[in-house]
């Protein structure tokens, strides 16, 4: 279809080929109009009933809503139109007819509970709002990888099929391969470090993570995106000055580049955030959160964070910010400790009231790392693939990775983070 | 590290901390050289044995190859140092030893076999020329996702983990998700064809692809990454038009932005194709195979290409190369047919003598696309998520897939398609 002119780009004075999907129709009588939808906008076709051929009208207005039609005619100035112009039809050809009683109205007349426009992707996407989040999604993915490629990353792909998991058995999806057990991969961990210590020494990554985690709540998938990022040579402090640097540049993509989009989505005086993301130590948050009196009991040392601390923090700094210096016991074993053995350099950021991101700097000591697994049950064996490439010069390291889904609902602030995949993943949802 | 200049950057009159591998150690008497490397390059580090510290030259000269270091000190113009410079070192520091006996010779002084390197990619990256393959790599995915944006297309993410495969149980590696049976999913083409319904009309996506094929061979995996695209209002000529602009995209990328990968390679004059793609039909390529003499029995119409059959044409068309107009018996059903319904839409794209690609306009007819399931032995009802928005107005499109992996092994020219996968995965390799 090389001669079919996008709705936006019809110009008055031309004589065009639109194709897209009959939005809507008005009949009023002596005169109806067929609104045409395409990814570009709308556009209205005229009918006048009498002085045209009986088959192109009745071809143009009794089309069914949502099929798809394809109209040459003239662009003429119309005041009264929506978008300032319509077309006079020439001819109407119906390329896809659409069957009455749609399960879901892309024109948005009848309200649709999520479990339906999840059903019908195709058919939900046709609504301007759900195919706004999705283009900012492409937006932020753009941003992100165009500022890890500043920072001087190189764009890594590591397999999602893996013999081993570093949380164990009971948070992977199990596969059969050839006949042997293996996993889908919950996490590119091991293998973006083992692509520090080597030539590229910084890396990212954005693909698709696994895990078999029996949450059901309106943040977590089961199936998800991770943007991953480590890098040779830096500390937890540079990591998180990447971090700033990534998410802030999607937010700035977005406002600059999706002003439609956030338009559509309501959106008014959308902004990156301006100032540094403030860094609290753990202990800091604790006090915080105490302070703010909305927690039943106080949290002590040593506690981990729950959710409605976590909100009632967030509601406190009112913008991204990162907790630092938690205690090391909370954090994973691979993750290095200050000196002090205490505190661990493991940070998350919260944006503002859920965790966005989890890093920290690395253990990069053979020994320590070694022991680390054996204090966490797995077996340092299983995993001498990764652990082997310590012994031959792995500098020191650090890195973080971001759900993306996340940066999606928390920036956009959706409701469920299944309104920021197109096909999520759940305990319930395997199709379409 | 903030106080850390890469060796490249390092200039004379400086005083620099730079940290990286002990590449080489020179000993040469009363002078000895470190040679400290870098992703950025690599600097020679001077020890005057009697006119510095013991501690500092031991420490300098006695470390273990491969060991990572830090040292600080005055870079100074040696125009006999590879690099003309040198650092006069202050200070070294080991940050993270390497065991005598590596596995893999990162200066390459042995030659290491293709297993052995895959079971160290850490070290067999800190090779110039396995990094030179990943940079380009990462480049060719950069440049193709901006030719896809060119072409107006919006990034998707595709479910991996799936309830069906469109080629039946055979090729797909089967998954346990929460008790259900499920698949790791072999191509995003039903999610990406759901999606030229939508408002997007035009997507492309990188990521996996998983397929369980037996295959053993140095140019399939049972792991790889899919290139996607897929559009509405297009047909197959169109759709073989973006192909060519985003493979045409990739080549002059690398061209212009790798041009250090592509001389640490071997290239020389390495250029993008200039030329448009020939298009040749099924029925022309039979001919000139048969023309070649190169094939023992001359195919008939109907048959399949033979491997042969294809490097014979490949190096008689010299070029990326289409071939149009299959059998339509040869090509999947979700194919649409030529009107006389022998011949298909279908094509592939050589490269030149292996197949890089294959699109084709897709069937959006939904009672046809609902018999092809059936003529496939395939049950309709279990793609019924999928068959029912073709109900509901879904437009004519085209798509394509490539094998990234087959781009990278096909333009640098690689004996085997695991040196263009970081860790590949196949029949025996599960692991690292």
């Amino acid at each position: 279809m090389n001669d079919r002119t996008e709705t936006a780009a019809a110009e008055p004075g031309e004589t065009v080929t639109i194709a897209g999907w009959a939005h809507e129709i008005r009949d009023l009588g002596g005169i109806a109009f067929l609104i045409v939808r395409d990814r570009t906008g709308k556009i209205q076709v005229k009918f006048e009933k009498d002085a045209m051929d009986d088959d192109l009208v009745e071809t143009g207005t009794e089309v069914s809503r949502e099929s798809v039609v394809s109209v040459t005619g003239a662009v003429e100035e119309e005041e009264r139109a929506p978008t300032g112009v319509e077309v006079v039809p020439e001819s109407v050809e119906v390329l896809a007819p659409a069957e009455p009683g749609l399960p879901l109205d892309p024109s948005e007349k009848v309200d649709a509970e999520l479990p339906t426009r999840l059903d019908n992707r195709t058919l939900d996407l046709r609504r301007d709002e759900a195919k706004a989040i999705f283009e900012i999604r492409a937006e932020i993915l753009r941003a992100a990888r165009e500022a890890f490629r500043e920072l001087g990353g190189t764009e890594i792909t590591t397999p999602k099929i893996v013999a081993t998991g570093t949380e164990g058995g009971t948070e992977l999806f199990p596969i059969t391969y050839f006949g042997r057990e293996a996993f889908m991969n919950q996490s590119p961990q091991l293998f973006k470090q083992l692509m520090v210590g080597s030539g590229l020494e910084r890396v990212f990554e954005i693909g698709p993570i696994f895990r078999a985690e029996e949450h059901n709540t309106p943040r977590h998938l089961n199936e998800a995106t991770s943007i991953d990022f480590e890098s040779a040579f830096i500390d937890h402090e540079e990591a998180m000055d990447a971090c700033e640097h990534v998410v802030r540049s999607a937010y700035e993509a977005v406002a600059e580049n999706c002003e439609s989009q956030l338009e559509t989505l309501g959106y008014e005086g959308f902004e990156a955030p301006e100032e540094a993301f403030p860094r609290l130590t753990y202990e800091e948050a604790i006090e915080r959160i105490n302070a703010t009196g909305e927690l039943d009991e106080q949290l002590e040392w040593g506690d981990d964070l729950p959710t409605e601390g976590e909100r009632a923090l967030g509601a406190d700094v009112d913008g991204h910010y990162f907790i630092t210096d938690w205690p090391s016991e909370i954090k994973p074993f691979y993750i290095m400790d200050h000196d002090d053995g205490e505190l661990s350099t493991g940070f998350d950021m919260m944006a503002p009231s859920m965790e966005l991101v989890s890093g920290g700097q690395r253990e990069h000591r053979h020994d320590h790392l070694v022991e680390g697994f054996e204090q966490q049950g797995l077996d340092p064996e299983a995993f001498e693939y990764y652990t082997k490439m310590f012994k031959y010069g792995m500098p020191p390291h650090a890195g973080w990775a971001i759900g993306a889904e996340r940066l999606v609902m928390t920036m956009l602030d959706l409701p469920n983070i299944r309104e920021a995949v197109l096909f999520p993943r759940d305990r319930q949802r395997l199709s379409p």
